[in-house]
């Protein structure tokens, strides 16, 4: 049996929450965003010996992260996980790594200084990962809701002792999207107009597509979103089925919580340079 | 002391979710619910002999509301409310008083038969309060987020030894309302319209109205509901001061979750009939 | 119809979370207090003119909070609340009603200067109300789950045409308890030995009595309150019926998420003093 | 560019909840159980044709855990989780690598046939990965919340421009615990004995050890679990760290909610053979 040693390991500061007002002469922007930092490199020996010399605060990372956001308006949340990335690689001599996620809750406008938004809800994100020589940027969304009353079916299925569903030919089908692709050049243009292509795309092949299963559905949001954007190298969604059971008629049904079907897939581009993990 | 005797007391079913398909020619529509009843009345039995011949179960109370929301497309939730609640009363002979509440979230048309929303977020609501010759109908809504950048002070306050807080003339404003308002007649017309007046009525007051305290603002909006719909006898709003901190400069700000401003306040209509509280 | 005004209000300082630690010279204890405040008063010209000159800010009122738990050790959270919710009125001309509400959430010792505890979970709360010449005071708890495989059941109760449940001699019964009970005398002297009392008594109800409904169960859950402390005058309880549904077998259960079954009810004492709604 | 492919993709049914009862003649014993399945294996079909007859419905393997929940009082939930997911193994011929989580969340008895516990909290937790001829299983918790008043300081670490910290010699450290291990042998004794042997090892090193860092913190207490149960081949740690800040006293601190301070890491036996990632 070998010796004890550290593996892996990053620290940082998580879930700072931060709203950016950018004042115009005529209106007022907002941006209301969730950002969390992650450094992994020469760690060892804060872990092994209490030696701080090398961790650079995470009170410091947020300082950071409010004051780099005061320099300027934010821009796409993409373009701000960079630019927080390669800050903390060059504040921080020991990182070998840096990770940002940034998550966008949006508003929409009353009037040119005030705006309303649900609780909750949708959200855009980023992650971007720095290291000294590349940088690599996802992007992605959580909690996006849909759902179809028409279009959808399961059936064919294998059957076991255990299974006692039956065929249907006409389900609702419902699901909260959570998807994250990244791009294989993080230097890109318009990130913005990426992820409202992206999302688009998600969002019309849910709708049009005929659904044979969620899984089905899933393979196709994910070309779907890899034709609508060449600069996207791979996505990973996740398609919680939530169920939905009828109720006496086919038009009354229960929605249920728990529990829930679990779909994953990747859907990826062959020979597109390889990446950080999409789960962060 | 006296004996030890019973008080109020009331039984139902809690968050029945349901989604209920109107299936047009055209297009499909959805109904997302969440639907809530409490039956109060000649409970004494059950409570103190454990005697439950008086006690229509809640499992029944929860396959009459999704047979009834079955019969007909549901119509305004206030519809729907009372329909249940008069049900509910005339099912159950030991029930002096059939509460109902109905939560509605709002789901966006994709296209035919698809829709898209966010997970969370704002809910409409409504309580419907039936007895033999009486009803009461509250609507309302609970976590729509606003948000101003401009057009907020909080100045002259009351000062103690505890008081740091300096004074502002232009703060960032920002609350989840919580809004529930009891119309004088429980047979009115059109309540969607009205909701929509309603909702209207608080946001425009909100985004255009200057505000030197969220008490101001409250009654305004509360007053603002009342001024547009003559039909309402009385509001009553929560406010939470969601606090937002400058980290450095004033265009980035710190969103702190606790502790929060408790803002809590009633506008009503002198001489309006008096109804069941508002706070369920 | 006539005109508008101002109905009740309240502001204050919602869920100032707070940790004291004690420090002995064996030992340190710790205590994990969520404080909230609400004044009422003479608070209509904030509301009707925006004038906060009588308004102490709910930051004053957190910076209060946290200087008034430096000066002591807080004691059982009942006498802080007394404490917290005189000072307010002293330090508030206008306001003419203080309440203070204290969650406790309990850790368990490790050693002598550290601890451990589940997130989350049982509470145990206080609410004070203070007037200039008088005050009550409730104790109580949240969230504290039950259930007992045995001596349960549920029969004989009302049917209609959507009954479909079938009787039951032998039943899982779950909940999670929420308590509230008013002293009579907001001056009594061992509040934390009342609350240990109080909890054991429906502990022991809950496990000992056979219950042939959840309302049997309330109401002797809350008699054996008033009967254990004769200084309680009244007792509210909400017993929400988890449900928990045999799958083929009556050894094998789904835990049910929603709807649940909602049982609400007061116990009290003829000719106790009348107090405030236990509803905060 | 290439061509589009399916990448890595699972599917199963999440959080089914489920409550086992075991009647002994003398007193009844419950196990609170919420388990997640996930199969991959040569699913490619239905996500590229829609062709279901290689997926055996997420229904059924809900319908299969209730079933086999039932034949057996389940045990230490890394026995169920290998009996689970040996049984998907076998049930899906499409399926290379079944993979169960289970978590149990636990009651405390208050007499033969009834029990109590906190909502929420911590968690026991296994997640058991099998394939045709090999298996893994970690065990875990979540949620264990940790606070010490003594015997830790955060002192002598790096400064940048954003730097305000100041050192501390003395601080209160709080973290909610979040561990993972993998047993180097799937075919192990007690798995509870372990799990206990494991989680003592964690409170004991937290509580007694100085703590310089966090980091230091994790590294001893994934080093202690190593050293404590010889079977063991790593163990993934988070401990966000809870910020409380001292307010005006060293004794009354403001208990923050975010941002926290991230900090994960992993320690290994060196040698000891791979396993799956410890993320689900």
């Amino acid at each position: 049996m070998g010796s004890i040693v550290l593996g892996d390991n990053r620290y940082g500061k998580a879930e700072i929450r931060l709203l950016r007002v950018v004042r115009g002469a005529e209106a007022h922007d907002i941006r209301d965003l969730t950002v969390s930092v992650a450094l992994a490199g020469d760690f060892d020996r804060v872990h092994l010996e209490g030696d701080n010399s090398a961790v650079l605060p995470t009170d410091s990372q947020k300082n950071a992260v409010y004051a780099i956001a005061a320099e300027a308006p934010p821009g796409a949340i993409e373009d701000l996980g960079l630019r927080l990335a390669r800050h903390f690689l060059a504040a921080s001599p020991a990182a070998r790594r840096a990770t940002v996620r940034v998550d966008e809750h949006a508003w929409t406008r009353l009037d040119a200084h005030a705006f309303h938004a649900g609780a909750g809800g949708e959200r855009r994100q980023t992650c971007v990962v720095a290291e000294a020589d590349a940088a690599w940027v996802s992007a992605g969304l959580a909690d996006l809701l849909v759902l179809k009353t028409a279009g959808s079916e399961f059936r064919g299925f294998a059957r076991d002792r255990h299974t006692t569903l039956e065929e249907t030919g006409d389900r609702i089908l419902a699901t909260a999207v959570t998807a994250r692709w990244r791009y294989a050049d993080a230097e890109r243009g318009d990130w913005t107009a990426a992820f409202e292509q992206a999302r688009q795309a998600m969002l019309d092949t849910f709708a049009r597509r005929y659904s044979r299963s969620l899984q089905q559905t899933l393979y196709e949001m994910g070309r779907a979103v890899l034709e609508a954007l060449p600069g996207v190298a791979e996505i990973r969604l996740g398609l919680p089925n939530r169920h939905h059971f009828p109720m006496g008629s086919a038009d009354v049904l229960h929605i249920d919580d728990r529990p829930y079907g679990l779909i994953e897939g990747t859907v990826r581009r062959e020979g597109a340079p390889p990446g950080p993990p999409l789960d962060w």
